[in-house]
Parts: structure tokens; sequence; C-alpha cells
């Protein structure tokens, strides 16, 4: 067999690690600007990126990060089995348009700002498992389609209370691979969704930091392995207010990860850009992931890192029906080689 | 290895084929009225099923139809591995909403109608690939909740073009093993977005015709394989229109496939239910699939046959913006044992 579940077991352990051989990232100005900005690359200043629409803008930036993934690897849309892809959007328009533009089977996901980590680990089996010698695994977000979609026309200048997070513009792909050079996919632990009540679509980190916490301790319990394991545990888009929940839960089941442990989503802004809680979106972890993580893997900062990539798991119908908000954690071991 | 995958090819062979070791689907009222009716495990009546609104319908026919698929194989939530499980609604909330009622790694799909097969080829990848022992793998639609988001309010009663196509209201589940009893999946070809140009949100059967005839093709190619190998090749939900497009491109490339070709989508319902060109939704591969077909295999009326769910790439949003309508096929073979 060419891979390990123990049964009742939530974490996958890859007997031959899938290799990243390339990542890219596109992202607009804000993010851009920001602390993480010389990681992307490419930043692009037109929130329109010279299209008709933000919608065809933001499908631009992600197909931008998949060509970008392929020349950086030497590889041709021929040379991928599959693009494993999905965002924010209404039926996952950004990632569906952009598949029709290339030649390669698609499968579409939906696992809200968790996307890319799905696809991480969704790729990391098909491989693993002898189905594909090379996936690419890309997700975007656009500040102002998702703006419009989820929340109020953006001409309208609704205030924000503080726990709202800022929808990050920007792309990400990463192009798994059998063989190769570069850091590995080591294990996957796939998330539960889980509801604890938490219903205002204004603090989506509240919702997300019990699924984010969940998985995280699963992966423990899973591994036998202790948060000291790692050099860093990162989560996709809890934002200041759920990163500090996630912490708690974690503290108080035994688990004190603080001194290693931060967010996508704080790390894309600086407190000076007054994007309130941080930065979500699918392509909040993506980028970082693709852009910041994978050169600080590079420069040898850090050996092996738990991204964990969180999703919310609502729509505008749901909020406005009064549903609660269940969230989801995703996550991948990715280690240095 | 487990699997094979020829570089290059878009299908994949499993070596210890995965066993489809249960089924369960759940109707409205006019799939219960049509010609297959008495092939589906339940038939509701109330378009609300008790809910306060079609949205909680919806989750409630989805979770019905996991709880009668575990219940069937004699199997609770915790012996299953993985949930793979999407929809038609924005954000996929009927999948997400079912999942978070089940402790149970969950991975949101989103395929559009083709979501059914899209979960059964990635579920027997993660189950041949040695990631699970079992995958619990399902769909949903509902007329009410699907016409209101894509469409218009149905208190219109606006009038449809002959080439409009009813959602289906009903949900599938199947249950994916590594051992047991029941018809195996043998291969999964996995399909292209693919984009002809077709814009017309009331004729989803044309837009997915060539990528279902694409998906076909490729099969066929890949396996060396000729239409008399199967009893049976049945699409998702191409309609009336849509089939005769799919059956045309198919003979121009030298596959007559016109004698064991059908669609879920037209056997679902009757010329006299007014439906136009036939059913559509997530739920209509699901129900036909998970209903009639494991039926038909059981009866020893077809031996092995090529299901291809189909789906159209589209949103509200991307149609009003003028974009065209890629679509997807998605093949998975499926032999009684």
């Amino acid at each position: 067999m060419a891979a390990q579940k123990k049964n009742g077991l939530q974490t996958v352990w890859f007997q031959s690690p899938p290799v990243i051989i390339s990542a890219a990232s596109v992202v607009g100005f804000r993010e851009g600007e920001g602390p993480l900005g010389k990681t992307f690359d490419k930043v692009v200043y037109d929130s329109y990126y010279g299209e008709k629409t933000w919608e065809k803008a933001e499908q631009r930036m992600m197909l931008d990060a998949m060509k970008k993934a392929l020349q950086k690897a030497g590889l041709q849309e021929k040379d991928v089995d599959f693009i494993l892809a999905g965002d924010l959007l209404n039926q996952i328009i950004s990632a569906n348009f952009t598949a029709s533009s290339m030649s390669v089977p698609f499968l579409g996901l939906y696992g809200a700002c968790s996307t890319m980590y799905e696809g991480m680990a969704l790729g990391a089996m098909l491989i693993d498992g002898g189905f594909a010698d090379r996936v690419l695994v890309a997700t975007s977000s656009h500040y102002s389609t998702a703006e419009r979609q989820y929340r109020f026309p953006t001409e309208l200048g609704i205030q924000r209370p503080l726990t709202a997070q800022w929808t990050v513009t920007g792309a990400g792909a990463m192009l798994l691979a059998r063989e190769g050079t570069g850091p590995v996919i080591t294990h996957a632990t796939i998330g539960r969704a889980i509801d604890m009540g938490q219903g205002d679509p204004m603090d989506m980190g509240a919702a997300m930091a019990p699924a984010a916490a969940d998985t995280i301790m699963q992966h423990f319990v899973d591994t036998g392995r202790r948060p000291d394991y790692y050099d860093l545990i990162i989560t996709g888009d809890l934002g200041a207010y759920g990163k500090k929940l996630a912490e708690q839960i974690l503290a108080k089941n035994g688990y004190d990860i603080a001194d290693r442990f931060t967010d996508c989503g704080i790390l894309i802004y600086s407190g000076s850009q007054d994007v309130h809680a941080g930065g979500s979106g699918c392509g909040c972890s993506a980028v970082v992931t693709c852009g910041y993580l994978m050169e600080q893997l590079k420069s040898g900062r850090y050996k092996r890192f738990m991204g964990v990539g969180t999703g919310a798991l609502m729509s505008p119908c749901s909020v406005q029906q009064g549903e609660t908000i269940p969230g989801i954690g995703h996550a991948v071991v990715i280690e240095a080689r």
C-alpha cells in the first residue's frame, strides 16, 4: 500500500512524501505594500488588472499564479495530471473559468478559506496514491469580488466592526510532484466541520477557531507529536481574535503552542493598514504559504511547519436565514528537504 | 504502487476496485411520481420537509440519504474516514451544514451537477490509494432552492424555454469501501473544463454536451475500449437537447453510442410531467445512480456501465456579466460483481 492511514484517525501519512517543486503568488497593491510584500512574485496595482470586471481580474490573477508556478518548474500544461482549485465566489467561477483556459483534467473544490490546504492535502494523496505525477493546486480571492458578494456594495463605505477581516486580493498556485527538488508534504490532517453556535459573519475568526484547534489537537493525538516538534504552527485566517481563541482552547487541552503559533491573516498586513482583525479569504493562506513560507523554508529559518487552512462555512443566504457558522480546518505538514 | 495512471492520460485504473457497499436516495414528490419513483428509498411530499426553509429541507434530505446509506451497510459515522460532498447552493451550504452534523473529516467539492461523479472518482482514489477504508459521497439539489438562487423567484411563474431543465429535488449518498459486497468502481476519467462559447443559462445541455463527449472519447482512447464494451453509457443531466448534441459530436468522431446511450435527466421524469428538456441538478445523477442504476445492476439487467456526471460551470454573476458557460464531465465505470 502506498500510504498509511490508521482506522479512526484523521491524519494521513505519506510514504513517499510529494514534493512542492514550485509555488507562485500574485497579490494586490495592499498585500504588496504589507510586511510580506517582497515574498510575492507579482504585485498588481490596478484592482481591475486591465479587465472589465473584478471577477475577470481575479481569474487573471489565478491564471498568472498557475502559469508562473509551471514556468518556475520549467513545465507546461501537458505535464500536469490534475488541477485542483477553488475560490470564494458563488459556484467557484474564478477556478472554473481559469480551468477552462487550461487543457488539464480539473477537480473543483470548496472549503471556503481552507481551500488551498484542502487542495494540497488531496493533491498529495493523489500523487502518493499513484494517480498522478504532478498536480497543480490553486486558489484565489479578491477584496472587491468578495465584498460585494458577501457583504455590501463597496461604494456604500459601510463601517466594519473590529473583529471583521479584510479579504486578501491574491492568488497562489503550487505544483506538487512525485519527484523533484523542494520541500515535501509529509502529513495531512483533514478537519471535521464544527459548529459551536457562532453566527456573526463579522467575526469569522471566532467561528473557525474551534475547528482549527480541533484539527491541531487531533494531529497531535494521531501522530504522538507535541507542539515543539514544529518550528511553526500557522493558521490560515483566524485573525487577531480567532488566533487568541484557538490558542486558549489548545492551552486548556494541554497544548501550549503560543511560542510558535501565528496566522497568515495576521502576518500579511501591518497594524497601520487599517484592516481590523487581519486578512482572510482563499488567497490569504495561499499567497502567504506560496510566497512567504516557501521563502522561509528556503532560507533555513524554518525546517518544518504545520499549516492549517481555516474556513468559515457560511453563505449570505444562511446568515440571513439566521443560521450559525460552522468552521473547518485542514492541516498539512511541510518539511524542507 | 496501488494504482495506475499513465502520464498524459485522463483515466485512472483502480487495481483493487473500491466497492459500493451501499447507496441511498431521497427525492421530492415530482421525482417520486416519475418513471423511476419506485427505485428511490424515500419520497418526501412536503417541499419544506417540515423545516422552516427550503434550504434546511435540502440539508435534511442529504442527511437522510447519508444516514440511510450507513444504515443499509450496518455502519455508523465513526466507521467512515471521509465525507466528500457538495451541492449547487452558494458556498455549498447544503453539504457544509450536513457535514457539521456528522463527526467525520469532510472535504467539500464543487463540480456543479457533476459533483456526485467527482466525489465517486475522488473517493475511489482515496480508498485505492490507501488513505481510507470507507468514504461517504453525497450530493443534493432542491428545485425551490436552486430556482430562486439561479433564476427567478418561483412566485413569479416566469415562462421557461423548451431547452430549460427542471432541477431535481433529491439527495443521493453512496458508501465506498475497500472491502465488502456490491458493484465496484474500476475506472475514472476526470474531465477538462471546456468552453465552446455557449452562453444561454436556459440551455445548459448545449454547454455541457461538448465536455461530456470529450470525456467519453478520452475514456475510449485511454482504455482502448469501444462503446459496445458497456451495456449502458449514461450522462448526468444533458437533457433531451444536450444528449442529442453529445451523440452527434461522438458520431462525427467515429463513436456511435446511440444504441446504448441515455441521460439521467431524461429518465427521471416522464414526458407528461412538463419539465421541458429533462431533469438537472446535483441530485439528478445522484439519485438516478444511487437508486435506479444500482437496482439495474442488482437485477442483472446491466453488468457494467459508464456514468458521466455533467456540470455547467456558471454562476448568475458570470451570466449577467455576459460570460459564456464552460462545461465539464467526469466519467466513472461501475461493474456488478
